[in-house]
């Protein structure tokens, strides 16, 4: 049975599949921003890019040495010089649809960014997008979490929504954000007022604990994050000729991971902390120098993770003088817990049952972290509305060089989704 | 065969006896004292006591009510108040033999104090102080370094100068020190000056590294060494349904003593640091706030100790900083390594060489501290000759339950050997 | 105006302070038990003793020397004998009223012990005991918990039960347990079976999260816990001479502190892990053999609590292996979470809102640990009817020596609260 | 004024900067493999090659897949291919001249591999190399702790020894062994048998503690160490959503680092313990499934070596033990106190005291280790004379990026003091 919806998945499949060939990273996406922008600005969108959407200031876990050179990549990939010059750097890209109509200013967010996996791309893997030749071309770099789905929707939606612009009023605001990964990049848009004019903002997700064939409608979840890097400098020394001498970074960095393990739980709210990251040293009798160290902390309640954050910072620090070395401390990551507001559960709702042949839900409150919930706090203090649902696939777990969000039958319930909280706020 | 010396060892015995059998610990010497000052004065040396000879400002791990109850006790004991008064709460005693004919400052040191260790007073045990009846009266309070045969043969020396008083010239003191356990009472002795004006200062040991028919003489040995105790003040708060509002003093003291144990070595010198005690908590359920920690440090060089010191008080600082605890941390001991002259070191083989039956040998340097090095130290720097040496007995090692000297045996060769200094450097 | 409970008053006060004043730690709440049963008994009631309420092979956390030193104690104040030797060595009590009528077995429970805190008894410091002169007489026990008000409120129950028995039917059954610090008592008493025949088992507690004028109704909270007491067993060396010889049971004592603190956060629910207690070493300079600690891990569900459980064996044992010590690790408490059941819940709301001028409200989740879970999980398992409650009083916090419950105040709706439930079960 | 020994520096001068440019880490020097061979050859030696001089059984510290890409880059960089077969995949090489002549075997041995150091290569540095245009073209490696030297001293050993056969008698052995750094190759060379046969055996460096005009003789020093490896082996989770499946290896090496540095300091000698390097974990939101460690133990005696290399195996396994994480530990690297004989001493303080103008004297010991101790051990057993020297330069310490030996001042009295040993023994 065909219908409507149909007629806009080609193009959908092949963007995302072309999207998921060239995964980049946070705040790389150079090739994914432009390809974005071209086809909004074919589309009729009104297009903000790069720094016109984004707050340097507020940018957090950048590196600019990788940004320069994914810039490189992506001029000899064909990126206009002209587009690169307007992003000016910095990567992520609004679309505006103004229907001249009075009406309200209706936002939809989707992430762009890619993780450092491979992904396997011997077919005889059985991994799907290595056997139908979609997988990425970049050893070390993969779309493991669905953005590649995200975004492919989301240019979907434009074109449905320029298709039937003359049924629509108000504004309709397609915010395409970088490095979601890391929760870096929204805390930099929404310090850019990208959302400041949104009465709904309604952000989705493939997968994770949606299976196949459900729709899920979160009222609650995600816990709020801070994520820090920390690097400890000490002072290297012949370590049989002259221990004494040395002020190993290694040995500051072994105890602050031990005892920020150590923090104590609250009493406001599951905790979480995690040290991720650990190199430290050169050779095995020089004192190490140098610690990178890059790890985070989690609440269930903002006040649960400023907990964790504080006492983070002491431990860091502590552990530095106490072997007296010194430490740059960091955050490079921030993210909030999910806040909506009864109209959006309802409209959400509403919506995923019109949703032909999908089993609707209340999903389960998610222990991860997404930083959309920084522009949904920002909207929700404004007294707009914002929403968060799940449409499904079948899955071992993102994150996994085997990820696959069987992109021919998850994404079209994704899209039809999207187009139906459309139709109810701007239809 | 008998000899001269002979004479002197019943009551030398006696006297020993006397001492084991009332122990008193560091600061506590109340009774030992006044026992020592009384015979003294009635040898006709001129006695100086408690204060005289002790700076109370340079005290170091002394409890102000541990003295007071000791006081008591002596007093029960039937110390004379007068004595206890002379005192002024400080004991240790130092007594004066001048010949009135020219002639150099010959100063002899013996230790006084006892350990906190349990004695085995049952005679089945095979103890000999068990066995033969003069064991420790004081539970927790026991001789087990043989400091009652110091001060037992010093007051024989002092008998033996007095009935050779007319073939002696210069100067006999005859220092006895209190709370050389912890190293903690030379200090106060020597800022008061009592070696201020020695030409030469002997100590010597019983045991250690001497076995019985052995006189060692030592020409290095001994760790310097600083004494710690660290009080952790942390915030209580019921563990379950609270923790955040807790600080952990226990946390924050067990870390310190892992981090204290991982201070690096040194090429300067061997070192040593040992976490002694810790006492943190009162129930399962409530985070502690308070822990009690004593610890110490050693070093094979003045530079090495100075080095572990340093860092001791970094990490204990640093470990109470990273968990939000307060810490009041002192040092409570010090001690040097062993210095010595090359005149001293040929006087003490010739002494040693003259005692009849003895078999002479450098003493291998000892890892352990003895705080008459502060004393030895302050000699040397004013340009007297500092010695020390080991006369043998038996033993399984010190600060052991079953630790004994077969002082009838062992104390006639130290007694002799100290006899045979004095005859050279006085004769 | 008066009521018929305020009959009860003056008895179930000064019995309340008859207790306070004697407080008697878990295990050795002889003298109360006494008071308890000799009062039941010339009430009529059938009563049982020690060892015919407990499962002596499921007692945790009891010290033999303890309970005989205060056997004696409570021999000397004149409990007889008869009734010391009917408990066998062990306490706790339990009373049984017959009406010979068919009906439910309905099981109260109160809890005996005392803390190991001492008691402000100067009547300057305001502290109501000490004012009103039935402070504590036993120096470092006190009842800052309220159990001195639940027993008398127990035996004020068991009066009206007597004088209004004419009008009930079924059995009653009152449970005076040993031991609820440290979640020790119930499980011994559980294994004994003295819930197995309960088809109502209600328990409650003064205080808490329920203020003054308030009647809580629980739901769902405590977390599930289980107590530990791990003796570290090393070898002492001299830590200067020789501390190659040594085994330090301080370090791995503090190393497994740390490392316990360190125990991942789970998603099966919220935990808390706490180490509240490490005593270690004798002397400063000797590797310490020996190392007492006194830990606890506690989960908001069964599975939470049981992978902290598991995890903090592997971390004691693991860090013991690490420092080649050997460890005795016990299980020393044990507590459950909350269960309640429907009818529970609405017999206790209409009860509760019979006590005259009380607020009435659910009673928030509580993060503590009470170890009445483990009888109600039995009762619940055999298909009986569980429930608690809490009746406030002001307090800045139990477990603290400035805690009074105000009992002239506090206890009458505890007590009317307690006859309303019974007289909705077995009127 | 000029000698006979003027007429070797030129061709030394330039073999030693020819080997500088092209600088090769343990186990990898192919080229410098080769051109002592061809030059040993060209001089007429008995040449032994890679399998032929290395127990492979008894390799530590190689990396397969780096040798093999070092044997790529030297057949590209013109090694020819009949010297790589005869290798077989392992550098060193002895070279043996006899003269036919009676007499000794005299054994030199000479090491060959460089430090992954990079060098300045910017002339504006002053570095010396790279002012006069032969600093290393291989960035990330640096011949910083003078094995060019040595090596290229050796070969003009060798045109010395060819010069002048006619007056030699006996064997010379010229032993250029791989892998010195990390103390790697000599174990494989003694248990290959190469110095079995050696009457003399001696092992000499630039620089360390003797400076410019300076030949030091030591007769004792080196720390005898133990060098390891451990590869942690965790499992991975999402530390937000399921911390409680993961085991992390980063925890696990961190509590091993902190521990391995608290083990206890010795009696039987002073220690050391370094921790060098610690890699672990992927993304900031993954529990570490792997780290990797790299650490080494050093004792100033055997006994205290064993006792460091015991106590760190305990503790890592017991590390991985207390977090449930696996552990590969192994044992790279393997070296030896210092072993002479009188003879040996007697001959080089002979020998340099013919060298014209230097300063001749005993070394300091050195905290430091080398692994010609294990061939001077072997030699020592069976009852030859290894003895050890070391001739001056002007250094800020080895193994640093700005390290230099001043080769036209520092290597003629090397070169000569060796001439002058050789001549003693087989002249």
């Amino acid at each position: 049975m065909t219908d409507e919806f149909d007629a806009y998945m080609p193009e959908l499949i092949e963007t995302r599949r072309r999207i998921h060939r060239r995964p980049e990273t946070g705040w790389t996406e150079f090739e994914t921003t432009a390809l974005v922008a071209q086809r909004l600005e074919s589309l009729g969108f009104e297009v903000h890019l790069g720094l016109e959407v984004i707050d340097p200031e507020r940018v957090m876990g950048r590196s600019a040495g990788e940004a320069q050179a994914a810039q490189e990549r992506a001029r000899r990939a064909g990126v206009p010089e002209e587009l690169l010059a307007r992003m000016g750097g910095y990567t992520g890209c609004v679309g505006v649809l103004r229907t001249g109509r009075p009406g309200p200013v209706c936002a939809f967010r989707y992430d762009l960014d890619a993780l450092p996996i491979t992904e396997p791309t011997d077919p005889a893997s059985g991994h799907l997008p290595a056997v139908e030749g979609f997988a990425s071309v970049f050893p070390g770099k993969m779309h493991a979490c669905g953005h590649d789905n995200h975004a492919a929707i989301g240019l979907a939606v434009a074109r449905w929504a320029r298709d039937h612009e003359a049924d629509l009023r108000g504004t309709l605001k397609l915010i395409f954000q970088p490095a979601e990964e890391g929760a870096r990049g929204a805390a930099a848009m929404a310090a850019r007022g990208v959302v400041d004019d949104a009465d709904w903002l309604i952000c989705g997700h493939v997968g994770t604990t949606a299976g196949p064939g459900e729709l899920q409608i979160a009222d609650r979840g995600f816990m709020a994050t801070t994520k820090f890097d920390a690097d400890f400098k000490g002072c290297p020394s012949h370590a049989g000729s002259c221990p004494e001498k040395g002020r190993s970074a290694l040995l500051a960095a072994a105890n602050a991971a031990v005892m920020l393990s150590a923090i104590p739980r609250t009493s406001q709210g599951d905790t979480r902390v995690a040290v991720g990251k650990l190199v430290s040293g050169s050779a095995r009798n020089i004192t190490p120098a140098d610690a990178h160290m890059e790890f985070e902390v989690r609440g269930e309640t903002a006040e649960a993770n400023e907990f964790m954050t504080e006492r983070a910072e002491e431990v860091v620090r502590g552990a530095a003088a106490m072997t007296g070395v010194g430490v740059d401390l960091r955050r490079v990551g921030q993210g909030s817990t999910l806040v909506t507001t009864q109209a959006a559960l309802d409209l959400l709702y509403e919506a995923a049952r019109a949703v032909p042949g999908m089993k609707v839900m209340a999903a389960p409150p998610c222990p991860g972290s997404e930083d959309c919930t920084v522009l949904m706090h920002r909207v929700a203090e404004r007294g707009g509305n914002p929403g968060y649902f799940l449409f499904g696939c079948s899955h071992h777990g993102h994150h996994r060089p085997d990820f696959d969000t069987q992109d021919t039958v998850s994404d079209k319930p994704g899209f039809e989704m999207w187009v139906q909280v459309l139709k109810r706020i701007l239809g």
